[in-house]
């Protein structure tokens, strides 16, 4: 039995909210247990410098906690001067996970920006920032193709991301921060609709694991991210339709 | 008859969620129409080393708008490297308002962080902030009294703010983004329960105004206070004890 | 009486020395009492991005202390690696002022600097930054008229500021450093030779205060602020003309 | 056949010269094909704050590319003003791998630096660091342990890090640059000489893998790490007794 | 002929104003010809952590130019974030040239902060600043000695710096801007009252000079040191009775 | 006799290895006794701003040293997120003196980079990058002529730089890094092939010194030159034919 009462293979409950930002293009606020992270997708018409006159598109992702979304409080990046070492790691792996799933020449001459936030920290706000990234992204896709700047979606399936851990002798899918924090192996999974793997990253921390221990981690994690896609094709209704499919006459 | 169908003299619709955090000492989601700031406070037991050794407390805020609070994305601070001059001010003022009204000695040797973040805007977010961010604290200062860290409450009488201004020839409470932008004069003012004066400033931005102007404009603001502070009080409950009072056994 | 034998609504002494600066288009040093800020104005012919083809100019101040400004030494921004927010506020200040008796459309498609640097201080170091900056400017625009590059002043009117402030239960205009380390209240007023208000911030250190207070301090102000704009006409002797006045055949 | 006559499984040529700055407590050449990286461990009797009074050392690594190490010249970061994103990934995973195979409580309230300078990249360089840099720590070891300041070796075992990739359908051991840039699937996996798992990142690039890929992938590069520890062996001759062994009178 | 009239081997004219400001322990602000600049000297009991128990004192010069003093305006370095290389080379050279003729043993534990900021430039501002800052950190010890902190002059002798060029085939004395600009060869000389060299700095604009023209710039150079050390005796006035001299009963 | 057994007048081993680098237009690494610094020269088809159009090139040095390179560790500039006041100060020397030996207009509209990292520091660093970069300049231009982008060469002569120092009462040749620490004066030399000086720093450390003995020292440097110079010539080959020479048809 875990901290919460959980079995080693459960998920904490997912909730996801939509349109929570009046200005952005797409929103979703994402929960996993006490994880909250506000997710928003912003469409600019344009392409950052290197992709000029290429004719295609970019995804862009930020990520960065408030500073009170820790038990201890975390002081802000902006008065520091700059952003640490982490956040820029985690930020490189949303953008290079929704980028996996984006057909970025359909996308067309612009960049989505996809801005997570992390309101309150329990764990696993990197994995929650991409599954809620990607609800975002497939929120503003439904309004480019809505208001006709698109046609086709440049989406080509859905993803999702999922920690699992080692904590002691157990292997745990969707660590909290006290798991977390007491895990000798973390491994973070992020994996597409049709089962493929788009990352997997698999550290041992001051410790290490077998094959073995991994494949059995993967598995976890493959379940995880099952029902993650369930709770977001749930929560996108409609707009679940531009995942993955050519836009038809509705 | 203003865009939102508003008379001269209405507030926007004001709501308060307190707990919005588990981790923070006190928290809440403040909203003022469409404005929604996230205020937390962080008790901290030191501070900062200019009040080393003199028996007193400190009270400070910092303030930040997520990328997306605004209509445009908004690069972040962080990414930038530093805080612009519009922040700083707004923090600044957030803290000396906050400070006017708790008595420094009584707090003891601890430090209460205010962080107001800006989930979405809508002009008036500073006013906001000052508003949610004093109850964020009496929330704090409930919590440090009932674990016995405090006997006395510190906090000498509740505040709130609230923007007013000139847009044309009308003189208009509780201004809306476009209100705001569109306006000549613009005037904040920070006031507490029994009507003193904390902070007033008045701006005439690319534009001057009368004496005349600014008392009726100071006439619309106190109105706007009442209003706040009422639906502040209703929204504290049993907390509300904590402003202007001694604690009694209760 | 206070300390330095000034009755409570006297000023200190006023006194501005132009042409400082042979390479500056308009340059001042003014003094109020032991102040003393060093103004300059700098004519460049463009303007800012976020105004490129709008037929119109801008006005830019800069305020920063020389180290030994101060009592104490202060280190420098420029080692620091950033302006602090007292800085940013100061100069947004400055800048916000002098725009508002400007008619950028006039002053066509250029950009005006002032820069505000402070010699030695002794309080009020921001209000003599916008009286002293507001004489560089006007040196400049005769310039820019003797020069035929404008024909009409673009300037509406004259500006001065002045600090007011309340120390225990007195009232008192113009206060030095002692005085201002003292006040429970300060209050700077920035208003024009029309008597209209471009500014007014009044702040409660730790304390509040009263609209009856406010008025009178206002009042205190005033009169300064008529004080400085005599003291000002004198020293920009023909240059005055040009406050204000469309350009005829002189 | 790869670019430079490779089989898919192969090797490119592995060297160390070791003893390469008469500064350091430890130094190495590494040289991966024509990736050469300049690693150095130097010992501080110090650790940093968070682990004061602990009785545990750290390791802390650092990663850097000389300007020209690349085909096309990189500004310095000093001249930036911050490490790019990917430096600092780079750096917490050197840190975190060396870390795994260290006993942090026999190394003692010391912390050794690890710099790995790369003065000429063609793929790899991240993994050659790995490697290259638990050699100059193993050297470093062996000179605290000369000098009595340390009697038992803090080292676990060996440890070593190689890159592979899928090339369109190919899966190919140690990529060079061109390799590497015209990857679908980049995998980084560190492992010690038990054959257990310390980091396994792989990383689709606008792409996605399926399990059995990853595992086939997993196989060459422990193919490589074997390779790698062996030189690794032979380079440090003597030193190598360190690696794992608790220190007899020799 | 010179430019302003001057023969090869004169000066322009050299003022020093001293007591310029009220807060420093010594001031002075130094013009040659149209170059101004304000020079301060702050003592502060303490050192820096380098010297922290060594029974000596520091001298720390700090450069700067205000944004207009330059014929151009000049960005300033706090809104850049960062000072500018020539700066720095510049304050180090202050630094060093005035610690060369001070006994830091007898100045004790305390470090005098020299600030040389530049209200004015016309040529040789950073040999205008050692110069200057000379003068200041001779009244700073003045003060020193009269309120009893320091029984013995630590001042071991007098020092000035002064700027000689070669402008096609001229060697020119004390060069002002036009000139400095134009010469192909630029030198800087620090030398003492007894006619020691601290500091000589020669230095080819995109060319180079023989060995007789460097001896007879230097000849210029130790003509112009005469007369600015024969005008700082003169400002110093009684003062000057610190450089180099033991403190008698006066 | 000195430490390492030299004369007063001899030089250390000096030792160039060409082509060190395959990316790099030229490469080096310079050794002098042992002081070893990696110079490369990147050739860029463009120049900086305030040259565009004007139909001439322009040569950039930049100067770091790795955090080994010295006895203690020196933390990263990238990591301090700023250059020190010294790496500016050398690397703007190193570009001024190459500058003084290249007809800019000859070389066209190009920049050449010139990168000079220390890998080792034993004294004697900017002078040994000066001479060394001038090696990695002269193989990249032979590569411009080479292919055609040049026809003649921009060199006007060779160019090399050397220390020399008095050290109690002894002038000597080349300082290691304990004679440079104990020096009283540091004289760095640059000069060129023809024998003419290009720069020339000598510098009092708290000390003084008279004209006579940097005419002594000045005669050293000389003789350190010509043993560079020549050591030079026979490291270039047939690359030297393009120091100083029109390009004939070989």
């Amino acid at each position: 039995m875990r901290l919460d009462q959980r079995a080693q293979a459960d998920m904490r409950t997912i909730h996801f909210e939509t349109g929570v930002n009046k200005h952005a293009e797409g929103s979703v606020l994402i929960s996993v247990g006490d994880t909250r992270v506000l997710c928003t997708a912003t469409v600019e018409e344009k392409v950052p410098p290197f992709l000029r006159g290429k004719r295609q598109g970019w995804i862009n992702a930020e990520y960065a906690m408030l500073p009170r979304a820790t038990a201890q409080r975390t002081g802000r990046e902006s008065v520091r001067g700059k952003q640490t070492g982490r956040t820029m790691e985690i930020q490189r792996l949303i953008s290079r996970a929704l980028r996996s799933v984006v057909n970025l020449e359909k996308l067309g001459e612009r960049t989505v920006w996809i801005d997570c936030d992390v309101l309150q920290a329990d764990g696993g706000t990197r994995t929650a920032a991409i599954t809620g990234g990607f609800l975002a992204l497939v929120l503003a896709v439904d309004g480019l193709i809505q208001s006709g700047k698109l046609t086709d979606t440049p989406i080509k399936e859905g993803i999702a991301a999922v920690s699992v851990g080692k904590v002691g002798t157990d292997l745990l899918l969707d660590l909290c921060y006290e798991e977390d924090a007491a895990a000798d192996v973390d491994l973070n999974l992020v994996m597409t609709s049709s089962g493929k793997i788009v990352e997997l990253q698999a550290t041992g921390e001051e410790a290490t694991f077998s094959r073995r221990e991994m494949l059995d981690m993967l598995e976890l994690g493959e379940k995880g991210i099952e029902e993650l896609l369930q709770a977001a094709e749930q929560a996108l209704g409609a707009s679940w339709w531009y995942v993955g499919e050519e836009v038809e006459h509705r």
